[in-house]
Order: structure tokens, then C-alpha cells, then sequence
């Protein structure tokens, strides 16, 4: 195992680029974007990850190819992996590419989530709020993160407002959940079938974008229990080989899952630090057919988002303990461009650092 | 600080680049090697270190240069000096590069180390014996390195039988120290003058190349005081900025400073996975003109070299809590091609891991 083909160049394909090459790995990675993140440390094919050419180029060039987005064609996985391995397979984006096959699939394997119909029109919505209630969240069924595309619903009016938008695309309307926190589990699941599973971690969002993420999170040995055994029991469905993330809402003890990410995730970035092994080295351990490493975390860990503005430098590093990771991406608004991780052995210690961490990146002066 | 300049592209420029990336820091590295390891991951002007062409595109592309190795010449580093920011400056190169410069620098500061003598040439070498005692060991004063250029005198007889084969190159005597351990501490010191140490390490060499360190060393308080207030002292009276290590004996409590290495170095790749910052993370913010991190160790760590030969990833990566890095090096007999850390919270479950590392790296059938 020499090269790792990755579908996609953002900021998830160059941190699993740093994370092989000690491994004695290198990666290529096919990403439009003429500066795509990956390009300072793996190779880089310029192109669409539907262009024909760059594929049968990765083909060529890799040992195995995996993703770093859920937002690739299944047929475009199905055909590479008539040439070359592909981890994870088709069957890990079928379950999570598409809102409604998520749900349905989740509800098939006995994981609970919140109440959701199939708005495949926009004359379907007026049934599908009546199944699930107001309020209600409309999302399109596919393509969408970052809380794109979502349309929040509070009453009758909002929906007459938003009916004739949504169009002829497919969407799905879920009612909203009551929920204490949100939570997420970064699970890691080898060709062997060996898995690990990452402590749940506390996840905060706003305006539909993850800002902060705290691990482990504080909640109880049951909750933690049934977080994992969720986590657990997706990608042994599925037979995924390779990291994935399950992102749930704690409702009151009771814990449903909101959504799946076949991939390496943002709400897991703080295992670089703070585990033993991070998810991204366990990814490419896993893709590449290599022993699993131990995802026993080691501390307590709080990872920032650095969201459409990269701060100063010197005032991030003057945090005790704040590690930066910059993704080499142009400031635009709403865009992760970074995220700052702090690691502590006495939990004690956190709060404090968070804060001034908090206040350096807020002085957009210095 | 956009880019880092280093005059070397070997491994230590190699996990100086992965440590700079997340950052924001690019590097580039003059080598003459066409698969220096740096290559991965950094840009690589392929040229040998005094190529007057490379210097010069390596100044017009660097905001700083650094080295990651001695073996440069002084009037190279001061020469940069006069286009662009280089750290450390070349004092530390004069102090370090010259086994005899060396000592008398120590001897200046106040710090011991074993009893030496010049060797200008061959003739004066009884002189010289005479000074130190016998058994000795004979070192070239410049540009050796992993026990190369190194004769051990036990006897008269030794003396004589070597005499010739120094020639004119300038040797230096040193006596044999009767020693416990060997030990090292790494020491990063800031532009402002912050200095931060890792604690002191127990390293075993075996045919002059470093096999295992152990972190931190098990030993006295004193002992360690006195190593890390040596280290501090030298950074201090050279005005160093970045990584330095030093190399001490214990000689049955006293400590002996017997080499100083003005750059990262190998007995501190366990910082990797170790520490709260690694000595690269470290090295980068210190030229970069950045606050310098912990330097706090995380649990306890061995560091194995891999020398002369690759073992089985699968075999290494089986052993929990084992972390390998390769260095992208064509294997060579006696060439250090990666090392592996293992780092554990409990300090009982070392040796277990430790044993079980070893049988993998002994399994060359694997």
C-alpha cells in the first residue's frame, strides 16, 4: 500500500495527507478547485470528481480510493471499484448521500430518529408536515451541508411562504426534536471488521455550522452506551470499512440519530490531540487494510471552528495549549477555514483557556 | 511567516514540513539528495548546501531559514544572514560544528563535560593522550556524525596503530567517562527569549547510532535540574532561537555535557506524540517568530529506530499505542529510516508494548 486516492481535496483529504504520510502513504486527490487544500501536502488532479479522465487517472495511480464527501455519484464509486479497491463502498453513500434512504435505512437497523416524510414535490408538503408536526425543518434530500438548503418552519404561514420554492427537487420534512444537545460519534471500522469507537463528543452549532466541539462529552454512562452501540451498529450494517460519524440529538436520555457521514468528520478534529490515535490515522490505517490504533481519548479536548476569518496567529499560540490547524483556504464568509483544538489533562484547567482562546480570536484588531 | 527555508531535506526537514503545514507555514528545503524525504511534503530545491544558484532562490522564496543539520558551513548561514532572517544564527553552527569550539564554549559557560585535548594532526596525538587518559576515544573535530570518524583507544598499542590514519585533519582526544546512562534534553528557545524544555531523556546508542529513548528519563530531581539548567545556560549564552539538544553523560550523579546538537533532534521524536508541542511544532514557532508551546511531556514514551530496515507496518501498527513514521529513505545498512513511539498513561503497561514492538521489528519474515 503505497497510495491513497481520495475524491475530494478540502480540508479533510489534506489532514488525512498529513496523517499517511508517516504511515509511508502518499495520497492523490481529485478536487476541482485549482487551490484546493490537499495540494500543499498529497497530489493533486485538477478536475470534477465526475470527470472521466481524472478518474481513470486516480484509477491508475491508487492503491485504494476513498472520499472525503458524501456528495459523490454512487455510480462514480461503483464504477472505480470495477478497477481499483474503494473504502468506503457505495453502500456507505447510498445510506447517507439521500436524507430519506438515511432515515429509512436507520429505521431499518432499529436506531430511532426524529419523525420525517418524503416531500418529493412541493405539493407533497402540506401531507408531510401533517405526518410530522410543526415545528417542522424541509431539507432537500440530497447535496446539502452546512445547513444549506434547509428551510426552518414554525407555522402554517411559513409553509405557504416556502411551498412554491422548493420546486420540483425532492426534499424531506422532519419534525423537530426537543432536544437537551447535540451529540456525535466518530466510530472507525477496519477491513477485518475490527472496530473502534471515539467517545461522544458534544457538539454546538449555530446557524447550522459546528462551532465548537467538546470531548468527551459530559453525560451518562447509559447515554454514552447507547451513542456508541448506534454507532456500532451502522457500520457493521453496512460494512463500512473506514472512519464514520453519527450525529444524534440527546432528547432528554434518549438519544436519535439525525444524520450520517460515511467519511472523517469536522466534530472529530479534536482526536488529533486528544485521542491516542487520530480519526484521520485510523482512517487510512482502515482504508489501507492496516490494524486499527486505540481511540482511547487522552485528556479532555475543545475544538474550535475558525469560521470565514483566520485570526492572528501569534494570539491563537499565546493560549496555553491551543494547537492551530489552518486549511490554506481564502477567507469568505461562513466558510471553515481553520479550527484551534485544546488539550488538557485536568478539566479544570479548560474553561479558562477556552475563554482567553475565545477572546484571541475575537480581536480581529491584533 | 508564510515560508521556512531549510538548508537539509532529510527526516528532520521532512517532520519539520508536516509540522509547519498546520500552521499556515510552508517550507522549502535545499538537498542534493532527488528523493530527500522532505520531498513529500515541502517544496525541495534539489542542489548541494553551499550551491550558490540554491542559496540565493532559497533566500528569495524563504521569510526565514533555518538548518537541520550542523554540517553547514558557517560562512553559508552568515552569508544568508545578510538577504534574510536565519535562526539559529550562525554562532550556534560555530559552537556546535567544531568538537574542540564546543567544549571550550561549554568550558566557558561553566558546564563540564570529559576531559579533551586538540589532535591538530597526527603527531600530536601522545601529547593529547597524555592529557585525557587512556582508554579514549579519537573524534574528527568536524562533520561527523552517528559515531563515524571515531577511533576508541584502550591502549597504547591502539595509539600507535591509528597514528598515521589521522593524517592532518584536525582530531580531537576526549577520556572515556565512566558513565551510568546517557541522557538528553531538547531545549526551544523564542525570539523574545522564552524558553521552554522537555524533560530529560534516557537514550541507548549501540555502534554510535542512537537505538531507544526513553521519556522521561527515571532519574534524580537533581540530576534532572542540573541537566535542563545546563540546557537552558547554552540557549542563553549563544542567544539561540529555535530547537537545541543537548547530550549529557550521568556519571554516577554528576553530569557531563558531551555534544550539542543546534537543531531537532532524534531523541526528541517521542515530543511527536509525547509532549504537549513536539520539538518540530516547537523549532517552527520559535524561527517563525511564534509563542512557543508546552513542553510538557503527555504520559510516558518510548521512541525504537528503525535502522537499516523497514519492518512490517501491519506487524508494528499491531502493537497498541505503537505510532510509526517513516522517513521515505531507500533502506541502506546502519541508515536511520523511521522510528516508531509508543506513549501510554500508566507507565506499567510499557514494557509489555515495548517487548511486543521488538518481536515485530526482529520479524523480518513478516
Amino acid at each position: 500500500m503505497t497510495t491513497i486516492g481520495i475524491l475530494g481535496g478540502g480540508q479533510l483529504a489534506r489532514m488525512l495527507a498529513l496523517a499517511a504520510h508517516p504511515l509511508g502513504i502518499e495520497t492523490v486527490a481529485v478536487d476541482p478547485a485549482p487551490a484546493a487544500p490537499v495540494r500543499a501536502v498529497g497530489h493533486h488532479i485538477r478536475a470534477e470528481l465526475d470527470d472521466e479522465a481524472a478518474l481513470e487517472e486516480l484509477a491508475r495511480r491508487a492503491d485504494v480510493i476513498t472520499i472525503e464527501t458524501e456528495n459523490v455519484p454512487v455510480e462514480t464509486l461503483q464504477r472505480l471499484a470495477d478497477h481499483v479497491p474503494v473504502a468506503p463502498s457505495f453502500r456507505s453513500l447510498e445510506a447517507s448521500q439521500d436524507r430519506l434512504h438515511e432515515k429509512e435505512f436507520l429505521r431499518s437497523i432499529g436506531i430511532a430518529s426524529a419523525p420525517f416524510a418524503d416531500v418529493p414535490h412541493a405539493a407533497a408538503l402540506q401531507g408531510a408536515l401533517a405526518a410530522v408536526g410543526l415545528p417542522a425543518i424541509v431539507k432537500t434530500r440530497r447535496f446539502g451541508y452546512d445547513g444549506r438548503g434547509q428551510y426552518f418552519l414554525a407555522s402554517e404561514e411559513d409553509a405557504s411562504q416556502i411551498g412554491t420554492s422548493l420546486g420540483s427537487t425532492p426534499h424531506i420534512a422532519e419534525g423537530v426534536v426537543d432536544f437537551t444537545r447535540e451529540l456525535s460519534v466518530v466510530v472507525v471500522r477496519g477491513e477485518d471488521g475490527d472496530i473502534r469507537t471515539y467517545p461522544p463528543v458534544h457538539n454546538v452549532h449555530r446557524r447550522g455550522i459546528l462551532r465548537t466541539t467538546t470531548a468527551p462529552a459530559v453525560i451518562s454512562e447509559e447515554a454514552a452506551a447507547q451513542a456508541t452501540s448506534y454507532a456500532r451498529r451502522v457500520v457493521d450494517a453496512l460494512a463500512h470499512v473506514g472512519v464514520l460519524t453519527i450525529e444524534l440529538f440527546d432528547a432528554g436520555g434518549s438519544m436519535l440519530v439525525n444524520e450520517i457521514a460515511p467519511r472523517v468528520h469536522n466534530s472529530g478534529h479534536w482526536t488529533i490531540e486528544g485521542a491516542a490515535t487520530s480519526q484521520f490515522e485510523n482512517h487510512v490505517r482502515a482504508v489501507a487494510g492496516l490494524p486499527l490504533g486505540d481511540a482511547e481519548p487522552r485528556g479532555y479536548s475543545t475544538m474550535v471552528n475558525l469560521i470565514g476569518h483566520i485570526p492572528d496567529t501569534r494570539a491563537v499560540l499565546s493560549v496555553a495549549g491551543a494547537r492551530l490547524h489552518v486549511y490554506g483556504k481564502a477567507p469568505r464568509p461562513d466558510r471553515k477555514l481553520g479550527h484551534v483544538t485544546i488539550s488538557v489533562d485536568d478539566p479544570a484547567d479548560m474553561q479558562a483557556r477556552v475563554e482567553q482562546l475565545r477572546a484571541a480570536l475575537e480581536d480581529r484588531e491584533s
